[in-house]
């Protein structure tokens, strides 16, 4: 990217995305992009390199593009950034690197296409238009309010093992009944496949610190979403819960 | 930062900081600081995000300044570049991120306060003063010359398993004696907790290269501090030593 | 290095090298260089740090100029942009740090040299001409036509577990007839030292996404070169092969 836009400045996200984990990419990227400037973002995750999937280009409404596969991982960063405006399939060689692989598009495709359009480069000289309703989807599942409570999913597990949930504090306001500090609330993962159901009380939380360490919580994330954790601890680890699980909140008050 | 200092050339330190370890951090940052060029350094090592510790910023002799929480990580790099002139509370919302969560300060309270200060905004727009004498202290504990020797603590673990010794080859010549390569030394960990006694004879020796594969050596660090290694292997693993512990240093001449 | 030179624009190759691993690092770099704009290249792996070894620098044809040690890791990388045009042992001690250790070469001659460089002080201030034959090699071992098959070397395996090796697709089609996508390859990797012998036929394939999950393939990798995978697998894991591994490949079909 340097050697073709020499003043471009290069923000490293992430290299520490799940391999071929097309979903924690594109939480990663969604929980990220609101709080970068206006920029070109190039993104990877790529477990279907070489095959049949399009290398693509995503105009959004703030004035950012994408630069990625047709995969779904540039999606719920997209739909956070205003939606898609205009999508292009990446088919000018020109702007590519001059010998392609068939298995390093980031670097011989996404890359240099990236450069060129941090460079100034008009967005219609990429490739030609793809109507943004044929691309891959990828959602976030929604909240659902069930028998007086929430359920929801777990979107990622962090490197602290906190537990992300998707769903807001209103959300489960919404659901459950309004949330004070203290409030005990009752979270069950019901088993799923080989995984036994896991149920805790646990108190919503404004902070870490205001309880012991060890302790379990329930606070609102960096995001704006719920959030398990434990005090100095690994929550996932304590409540061996993974990527992808079910699961649902309801109060915990007599 | 970026968003508020566009021309900010960013330096990333590290983010390899154990989890919650105010010590490792203080560490690292101390032995940063002085191969760094004078500016705007943001810290979060912080298990009491949210609690009622102090958003702070330092301005030191040397001119730079520090944006991070008031749990002590600041205070040695603070002392190495000549001490603080002058301390604030982080209080000028407007420098902050409109919406600022209980949890992640690091984003929405630190970094961009330490864009506008790296653009330029006078110091004293972030809060009011501090004494500096209020603030949580942090100091490393200081060697002390004990019967011919010298006992003092291990201040940091690298990755490569170098135990890194909070004291200088001056506080041990002049504890034990002048020191030439290849004198014999004896280390000894005293028993603490459930931690057993370790005790090792090592020879002071210049560099690595010199001794064979697999040998222990005590040495001079990359901060002026001595170090025992294992050439090519670990002194901690070997040694099952940990950050914190206690060691008694005499010359093992006969 | 941006003390000396405040608008080097600094890239990060890589800090996750294995430690003492001189090939490992050699292999990172010249795969990495080509792909580069025109630079000053910093280099550390270096377990004989603070020896007899030399600091040099290396100007090569492209233009690039590679600041580290004398122990071959800066070799292949510099033959793949051109060979060395001239090559300096580094001994001005104006343009390193005032207080060099014996340790950290990296920090205090490297660094400090290449921020001199960057900034157009002239090649020949950095100290007196080494003649490139006296320094230490390091070349990766060339591939072997043997018994209508090809012998060649692990010369890296990456963090997805992909084997790399030291032989173009050209090698082999020399070696055992041209290639078509699908066509059955045996590798076998003999017994060496406590390692068993390991034997597996894997089709040519030309990406990983067109095999179903779990299998492994030989595909040609972003450097131009063989490799063993698993299609979201690692091969290294499944057949228990690390770096400097012989191997063999010939045909498998009838």
């Amino acid at each position: 990217m340097l050697s073709i836009a020499r003043d471009a400045q290069i923000v490293d996200i992430s290299h520490s995305v799940r391999k071929f984990a097309i979903r924690d990419g594109a939480y990663l990227l969604w929980s990220a992009v609101p709080w970068l400037p206006v920029g070109v973002h190039v993104v990877v995750v790529d477990p279907g390199v070489g095959t049949d999937r399009l290398p693509i280009a995503l105009r959004v409404a703030r004035g950012d593009i994408f630069v990625g596969p047709d995969n779904g991982v540039l999606m719920p960063a997209a739909a956070a950034l205003g939606g898609i405006v205009e999508a292009r399939v990446l088919e000018n060689r020109a702007l590519m690197l001059p010998r392609t692989t068939a298995t390093v598009h980031g670097r011989d495709v996404f890359a240099p296409i990236a450069g060129h359009l941090a460079k100034g480069r008009p967005f219609e000289e990429v490739g030609s238009l793809i109507a943004p309703g044929r691309l891959v989807g990828l959602e976030f599942p929604a909240p659902l309010a069930v028998d007086g409570g929430l359920e929801t999913t777990v979107l990622f597990v962090d490197s602290f093992g906190n537990i992300r949930l998707f769903a807001t504090p209103a959300d489960l306001a919404a659901a459950a009944g309004p949330l004070q500090a203290g409030d005990p609330l009752v979270v069950e993962f019901p088993a799923q496949g080989e995984r036994p159901a896991v149920r805790e009380t646990v108190p919503w939380s404004r902070t870490f610190g205001d309880l012991p360490i060890g302790s379990p919580l329930l606070y609102l994330d960096s995001s704006g979403l719920l959030a398990l954790a434990v005090n100095q601890g690994s929550a996932a680890g304590r409540m061996g819960i993974e990527t992808g699980r079910r699961v649902r909140l309801h109060s915990g008050r007599p």
